[in-house]
């Protein structure tokens, strides 16, 4: 049987521009699957294991800044989901997550596939929605039409993010033989894009603390890369006497005097003044010593820059939380200051930045091989206008102290929730979505906690995989505390034997072993070039002695 | 830092007869590992997949009959947990679910691995409970202390089911060097146990149903091994007439005239009678002929005997939720009715059950090999007072058909929320607690899914895997709808090229690959003998085939 309601599910999709489904295979889900499969301007792609397709939905919606329509069966099919979903939430990125369900009646009775699904993603979803289960009246088809409409046009509204639009389906699930594919016409509701904006008065006032403020700090967090803010913020600075830190994952590093070893020089004593005004954009900060002087040293005035108000007041100063976009902010900004002397205090940043680079590269250069030469010889190569994705625990904080030489490259890390559970699937999506080169910089247990990434058989031939392997969690090591335990390698440095070989092998990447730099350096001159397979390049080093060189890196560097 | 609260946990599990924990790593529950690690009366395994660590906890928990510690640290770790959880939650298995958290006034400030945790698995936890976050106050220690018997207390109360207890702790996460491991005296708060039984006025009125009914059919739903409750069954239907029918996870095989053929006999035209009184134990039945003949044909009087009074009503015809343990049931009807010579009806039951047994082996003798023989052929060898763990779709399906030859052996399968998701790590949870013989029957999606059930270095050598590997998702092929879709390949077969052996290489099990009768029969004479080794064999057989015969088979069957 072909059921209207569901076909239309796949109409309004099309009609609002939604292109791209995930679908994992399941039997109460099929009328869904295939009203996307066969609906002619959608693009279906299966993928077995509902965490991975979701973060692989999640990775492509992320590259096209629009939802991708995520289906799948009923019961923990469903939960499976959900640490893609939680991602999404706080990464602010549009998934419409269409779930197949029993009707009411069937809850809870022991009779297949069933859990209670309404509501099911709990605080981490905008919204959740289910169609209902009786079709005959027609308030019924009214209501699942708007409901549809608004599970889409809620995904896109600031702040972007995952929808819920739950499906229960009575039987028969499959159409019979010879039912034709036919949409039915359908309403599409459209909502028109607004800008948030501020009156002149309030840009006055606002003006006012700028000007009186005697040195001024820009740090710009996680943020999805915008080419019109980094024209604008280069304006800025250029103009003003403006101090702008760049974490990795703020994709600002192509602003020439953006400051990145803000991790590295704010250690231990600091000869760095306060800033008068914060200025703060987008969301995660990486550098733990950067948070602490920002907690431990209140600014006068601290303005959070995001749309929305939901506080995020993680340095503890908050003031003004400025219900805007980075982009138009930064840009009238710019408009709006008067051109200034660049003042001495505004130069110590630079100067003690250029002093950290300089010493890190001084340090690195005779340093013993290991996991930070390794990271920083990738990043040293990594090409112009590639993506770069980094795994958490330790592969985005070596990244965010070594930095990125090549411009124009897109850095995407998953700190919203800071798992492991996603970075391949989410750089996988990635991959297939924008078709740039993608590279993913990751640890051996990141790598192999998310293996079914790679369980379809999509092109990923523009993929590139780093695997740092130290035989475990090897961020244990780096942090005080698990080390002075006695139960330390049981614990949490996870011991593992594995490596990325197997696994290249069942998957079909080009797979190469370093353990020194000189083998490293001749593996990455080819690595970064065209190739009809994937690679990836295992990086093995001792854990021990990655921590003497951190231990050492951060000690020469001190005292900038 | 040590903090007392925390070793409080630790302490009153032990004291509560909580002797298994499973952990995987992370930093803000530190405290917690190392709490569980250093206490002498508890065993810690170390596993890194939070998804395969819950379906390992819940596999020994089902073994010991007896909450696990499941630890992980704050953020997405918690929701792999989610699958796991529903699935304990639906087959009332006993867990205790321990997650550290970021105090509240960190929540949503995009600072490190931070979710909404309270209240995180909706309507799939028995109880959600949050530990204080200061314990200055005195109350809050009580509070505390509380908190956690009454988690372990409302785990093990029936039904039994997960806990949640989520431990919001505070900065530094990490003992000082020589801090000593002292735990609290405590307090326990015991709960004894009581059972449910009837008045004599109420067994007279059941007695009168039960002796006036023509007819009476006993039918066994998934339901955890119970030598005395298969004793008083025994002797009841020795006793009189009554027709029992066992699903294979009624684990009632040893029941020598219990009914197993239904899925078969049932098919088609029936020529049974319905019961007068139907009485059901247990929870999901597999046999979908056997649901559909008794949702059509309406006993008199249907019992369901269950504790609680969740109302289980899947056949559609409950008339009496008896709110009793199955075993005291038994045991108290066994006694109380009178000796009875068995009816023809009684006896038609077991003639046919007897003519579809005979057909079945006649069938499958003559069959070319597929995965139906290939079942058989292992389930023949299975030895006695070992275990069996079925993966759902057709492995479960496959089993329920042909059935078990041998006596004592034990059967289970995910069937709460009959996902693909935790069936390996069950089975690897089961053979670490059990120290039995443990065979696995599952297909090769349920058995990729899961590979991280293998991802720990804990000795698995009583452990055997049977793979049925026919490319992908084979149990589409099987049922009606989806093979008449031109997309049915991809979005049903899942084909999928993949197969154990490199798994097996990985995790070090030895490994054989059949593809024909000979070699199976061949392979399964060393199979079943104890090993260094856990083992796989991985049958290969062609889907379309294996369609082929399942149809056949079933029509052969036919019109008993």
């Amino acid at each position: 049987m072909i059921l209207p309601h569901i076909n239309e599910i796949a109409s309004l999709c099309a009609a609002h521009g939604i292109t791209q489904a995930i679908i994992s295979p399941g039997s109460r889900s099929a009328s869904i699957s295939l009203a996307f499969e066969n609906h002619p301007e959608i693009d279906v792609k299966v993928v077995a294991d509902e965490r991975s397709a979701a973060f692989i939905g999640m990775g492509i919606a992320q590259q096209l800044r629009r939802p991708v329509a995520l289906i799948c069966t009923s019961g923990s099919a469903v939960y499976n989901y959900a640490p893609a979903v939680a991602e999404a939430y706080y990464q602010e990125i549009p998934l419409l997550v269409i779930t197949a369900d029993r009707p009411p009646e069937w809850i809870d009775q022991y009779d297949g596939q069933t859990i209670q699904q309404e509501g099911i993603f709990g605080n981490h979803i905008k919204a959740s929605l289910s169609l209902p289960v009786d079709l005959s009246h027609s308030d019924a088809k009214w209501h699942s039409n708007r409901l549809v409409n608004q599970a889409i046009l809620v995904s896109e509204e600031y702040p972007k993010g995952p929808v819920h639009l739950n499906v229960p389906i009575r039987e028969p699930f499959y159409p019979s033989e010879g039912d034709k594919y036919e949409y039915p016409e359908t309403r599409r509701i459209t909502a028109n894009k607004t800008e948030r904006t501020l009156s002149e008065n309030t840009w006055k006032e606002l003006l006012n603390v700028w000007q009186k403020a005697q040195s001024r700090l820009l740090v710009v967090g996680q943020l999805e890369p915008d080419s019109d803010l980094t024209e604008s913020l280069t304006l800025l600075q250029s103009k003003t006497n403006l101090t702008i830190i760049n974490e990795v994952t703020g994709n600002q590093q192509d602003i020439e005097k953006a400051i990145g070893k803000q991790d590295l020089f704010l250690q231990g004593q600091l000869k760095i003044q306060t800033p008068d005004l914060l200025i703060t954009f987008g969301k995660s900060l990486i550098s733990k010593n950067l948070k602490i002087f920002l907690r431990k040293n209140p600014p006068k005035y601290h303005w959070h820059i995001k749309e929305g108000n939901r506080l995020n007041d993680g340095l503890q100063h908050l003031s003004n939380n400025l219900n805007l976009s980075p982009t138009y902010f930064a840009s009238e900004l710019t408009k709006r200051v008067s051109s200034e002397n660049h003042s001495d205090l505004n130069l110590d940043w630079f100067k003690i930045e250029q002093e950290a680079s300089r010493k890190s590269e001084e340090f690195i250069k005779q340093s013993d091989f290991g996991e930070l030469k390794a990271v920083h010889n990738v990043l040293q190569q990594i090409p112009a206008n590639s993506q770069l994705h980094l795994a958490n625990s330790m592969a985005v904080r070596y990244a965010n102290f070594v930095g990125i030489r090549a411009k124009g490259v897109e850095v995407f890390c998953n700190r919203g929730t800071s798992g492991i559970d996603g970075s391949n699937s989410t750089a996988v999506g990635a991959a297939l979505a924008s078709g740039k080169l993608t590279t993913l910089l990751t640890g051996d247990m990141a790598f192999l906690y998310d293996r079914n990434a790679f369980w379809h058989g999509y092109d990923l031939s523009n993929l590139r995989i780093i695997v740092l392997n130290n035989a475990g969690g090897g961020i244990f090591g780096m942090i005080k505390g698990p080390k002075t335990q006695s139960s330390y390698q049981k614990l949490f440095q996870t011991e593992q034997p594995l490596t990325a070989k197997l696994t290249a092998k069942e998957f079909g990447f080009d797979y190469a072993k370093v353990k020194n730099e000189d083998r490293l350096n001749d593996e990455l001159k080819e690595f970064f070039k065209p190739s009809a397979s994937p690679k990836i390049i295992e990086v093995f080093s001792d854990p021990r002695k990655n921590e003497e060189i951190f231990t050492a890196y951060k000690s020469y560097c001190l005292g900038l």
